[in-house]
């Protein structure tokens, strides 16, 4: 597939979900980091429009001066920026401004893709493409957020429900301890996160090639494990405590039952089914319920072909450092990784949630331990 | 005009104004105090399915039952309902279905006053097209707060800049002291917190016919006024200082000209314009700079005759307060005024986004004193 | 007795109550609006030595020059101070360092008082012995308040339970309406906010000759006065729910009895003692459960004479406003009260705290509407 | 020297401190992370009293059975306890009262020494002499941030300045990579999350033998440190900017020169001595700024011995989490360090304020990474 068909092809995926929307659903942020659908459609576009059309098409001409300031994220290089908070302030421009705002780059794009041959610049664009794959994830649970924090609801989709993915492999491998290699070691595109192979020494581990279900996450609940501070990190146990938690998001007991919202609407918990909208804190807990452990994120990733994975984000026991040989590109595509590593926890694997080939083993995911608004599950080792 | 006719004009006086919004307009609430369009939309429509259509139609089939808890503003007598500053996070049911709603009420209400006689019932359907005025009003100051905190200062209507009204009349009047009747006197409708015709005594006092404009404002703000805190409340202060205000609402400075956002776009300040948009210490430190003080309630209402008002909501140096022979109403609809009397300021006049028929000399506003929101002015007394 | 001897009188009693402390107990601030003691007995002493010896004696040598910025409260026209907050945060200057600070000043006040004859400062003189008054009252309310929170109860002393008063007289009176003057006319000392005195109107009114008792506020408790919310004033009623508030300050219900803290230590409610530390919102939503309703401030000042008062403060139905003639001093004696003119309410009286000499029928005490710490209680009227 | 011996000099060494101290000075909380000095005495007693002589000491007497909830920091199975950020309001009990309390467990401390053989016990009373002398550190860091946090900087002692330390080897060392093994392997008391000596590989590094200098720090001050945010991490960015801060803390600058609170006052920065009061993300800014990094604990653990390290803790670049053998006890001693395992960072070395006997190379302290309260340095690695 050449560039120019790829590029169209990432880019009309993330129009493809946004079908199901009306176009209230696009302009709400109901919560700091969720942003509005219509954002997430402009920054994927401005992020093109800024580092690819702008510095190397000769009199570009702006779709709206104003755009670079909307929609800028975090890019400090960039220039100022509207607060991350206040992204669903604004109802103008519309969403069909947003449309057409895509159209109108996504022309310029494929007319300089035509004759686009730097290497860097190629580059660029593939990671421009990633970014947008990243905000698809991004969109999907956003939207559940918000309809998941709407006292009625809403459907989006009767067949996109996500959530009941079974386990298919119920067996545990035994990995041996010794020196191993970590990084993409690859030619397709990673993050610089990943980059920089290097050796790790491992003791012996053993490791589940499934991940918890809601039966199991039910069985804690059960056994009061959200009132046992004895299985939770300081942080964690001060959470449950001033929130009230006492099951994953989007649980609601309801005439002594557990349901859970899904995109296709409230339904019964599915028992079977892989364990998803837990934090960092509650993967903890559980494992010291179980007597076990996270897995490291080495671990995981010495062990990944073994694995079923794909399914959930995992946490990791690893806090996301960089790499020793980590470094930091220039400029505002610097920003992308690596000033984020504080105060995080890697994930690995993917999600039900992920676009399609925006996967592989040594992917480095990272959320601060507190959220639970992704896909993300369990694997225990020990 | 009978109540049928009343009732469809005020009801359709609603959806006018919204004639210019575009969808995503009627979804974001950008501030606690102030409500996305389509909640003004369907909790005007809720209060005639609460309070006429449901105790009063046999077998009232209704429209969904879900409303009654999203619509509900403030009245605990009637149940739950979702917090003032959640009402923006719903982006569903969509402004479309908030049309269905509105029309089904209307056809419902439609039948149901054509053979309405019972005088109870009838005066809570003119509560409710003036609880309707009452939120138009809204409507419109809300939307101007949002389009106002929007970086790229949409225009709503060239031809609505509602700011440039000018004084007509500009001299003073002189008051004799006395013993005067304050409340409303007359046989059509009045809100329950003027009633109670009494007595009061009055001093001596000059009331000027004119309002601040921008002009003398800027002169205050010029002769330091912002930063002299002997011209402050002390809770006036703190306000001037945690949030450096310098000016008022909406009020930008430019290469050093001074600009105001309209619902026309930004503009240059007219200086010969009535002044708009201060709370009520602005007001109280205006005044204080010039020597001179706001009126009292009384004064105001006493003087009105002689007055030019109705184009600011004009504060008053009285706090909101029940009249001695105050009572209020059993149930939802004693909630209306009676519980919101402490900690705010009685406001008199009328504004220019105020109502067609719905202002009078005997109407009580009443805002917290910190509030700017509105189309608020100064009018000076000694 | 002399102005001289006065002064003694009234700095010594300060001292008094002190006795009784610890020397932690001087320097510790739990709350906001509760000052330490020790920043209570030099901010008194700051008062003299700020505006009667520096602008007074020539080459007055300072005995701390640092103390005006650490000992000013709110006066802003003498520059610079501590926020009020971070008042607890200062272990030094130690007690003992005030207590030099105290004699120092006292001993220039001594020498400067022998030959002093200007009446304006005589005036500045006395109303500094009125201002160390108002805050030996804060001396007791803050210490109890400091005490009434250290999960031990600590015990000030066994005999100084402060709140088992009872009621003397259980009239009522009934008071002709017609005008009525109001304002202090006697040739003592008032505050400037009792001065201009000015005509009323008021209707006929019945009012109380006792307050309300523990008794008396057990049955509106028992009735469920704290769940139902068409007793409460909106502010209130979040308030109650937001802060679970079921009782009065320092009430426990401890196995299904009722105790409070006293500055003699934990002890048995006394339903026959007069009800304390209630705030307005309580005060008004127990009015409102009797069917009866505050006195404003003009009825009680008018109906005083018959009224048996002076144990509690009484929170009145009067927003704290100027008189119609009242006049702002210049410079910092003008900040005493006119800068808190807006959001408290008045209250009338005096209570078991207030110093000896320290009231009169027509002292204006006024409050956030939500403070309870101060000896506030309740007196019915209709 | 006998545990009878060692007991009574740690115990005497947290007396020793306080001589410098006023009575006030003992009770007051500035913040919430720095307990009163009264509290640390306390705290660190009730320890022996809880987990030694009450299991142990058939019918012990508690001093006072108040003490057990007053003074437990965070050991939630102990019981309830007294929020952190409330332990400076609380007056009561006197400094005076807890030195009793300190004597009165001592003297049973003693005799429970005399015949004491149980190796489980033996081990507990050393944990506890190490857990006091944890807080002889907090002690001098606590009272140093309410002194410099007085607006009239208070002296402790003349000779008790503690920054003015120097470098004493300024060259570099090159370390080889290769397997390490990494945790305490000695015969002597250490922690918890010190032991399971387990692998690591580490690649070949260079570290500075020295620490960074205040001049080494103003350099990267004046040439726009705190302004560059391709410098910082992204919350320590937000840090900054929502603090304004451009100073290590306690620096001040005064007519164009920079000074530093020190426990003997205000004094000049001296621009040769080793930085101090700086938190991870500035250390982490300025090693970017030098094109270097900070080491990894690993890294500096395997370096330590060629290093001149114990003047003050070193942000490393390590997440403080469980090493891969890291075992919690059971109960009450298990929440001692394990609990704390997230969004922290490690520290290496000890500083001129950890008491004497209690460093070595393998120690793990971990604080929040915004925080700088600490004698906190920065050593560089690449």
């Amino acid at each position: 597939m050449t560039l120019s068909q790829t590029y169209k092809q990432v880019r009309q995926q993330s129009l493809d979900f946004c079908k199901h929307l009306q176009v209230e659903d696009f302009a709400i942020q109901v919560v700091k980091f969720a942003s509005p659908p219509k954002w997430h459609l402009a920054h994927t576009t401005w992020f093109f429009e800024t580092f690819i059309l702008i510095p190397n098409v000769k009199n570009y001409a702006y779709f709206n001066s104003n755009f670079n300031f909307l929609f800028n994220s975090y890019y400090n290089n960039v220039g100022d920026r509207v607060l991350q908070a206040n992204r669903g302030n604004m109802s103008r421009p519309t969403t069909n401004e947003i449309f057409a705002y895509r159209d109108y780059v996504d022309e310029k794009m494929q007319e300089f893709l035509r004759d686009l041959t730097d290497k860097k610049i190629i580059d660029l664009v593939i990671l421009g493409l990633n970014h947008e794959q990243q905000h698809q994830e991004l969109l999907i649970t956003d939207v559940k957020y918000m309809f998941g924090h709407n006292p009625i609801f809403p459907v989006l989709h009767e067949d996109f429900n996500l959530v009941n993915v079974k386990n298919t492999n119920l067996e545990s491998s035994n990995i041996n301890g010794g020196i191993y290699e970590i990084g993409y070691q690859g030619n397709e595109f990673c993050y610089d996160n990943e980059l920089g192979v290097h050796k790790v020494y491992i003791d012996d581990f053993e490791i589940n090639n499934y991940l918890v279900t809601n039966g199991d996450y039910i069985q804690f609940m059960e056994a009061g494990g959200y009132a046992d501070f004895n299985l939770w990190l300081d942080e964690g146990w001060s959470w449950v405590n001033n929130n009230q938690i006492n099951a994953p998001m989007y649980w609601h007991k309801i005439e002594d039952e557990w349901y859970y919202y899904t995109l296709s609407g409230l339904q019964k918990v599915d028992t079977e089914a892989i364990l998803s909208h837990i934090n960092y804190y509650e993967a903890n807990a559980f494992a010291e319920w179980k007597g076990m452990r996270l897995p490291t994120e080495f671990e995981w990733e010495i062990a990944a072909q073994q694995l079923d994975w794909g399914k959930r984000w995992e946490w990791t026991n690893s806090a996301y450092l960089p790499y020793p040989k980590f470094k930091k590109e220039n400029g505002a595509v610097g920003e992308y990784n690596g000033k984020f590593m504080s105060n995080k926890m890697v994930l690995r694997g993917a999600s039900v949630a992920t676009s399609k080939n925006h996967s592989r083993a040594t992917y480095r995911n990272f959320f601060n331990p507190l959220e639970r608004w992704q896909f993300t599950g369990i694997r225990l080792a020990k």
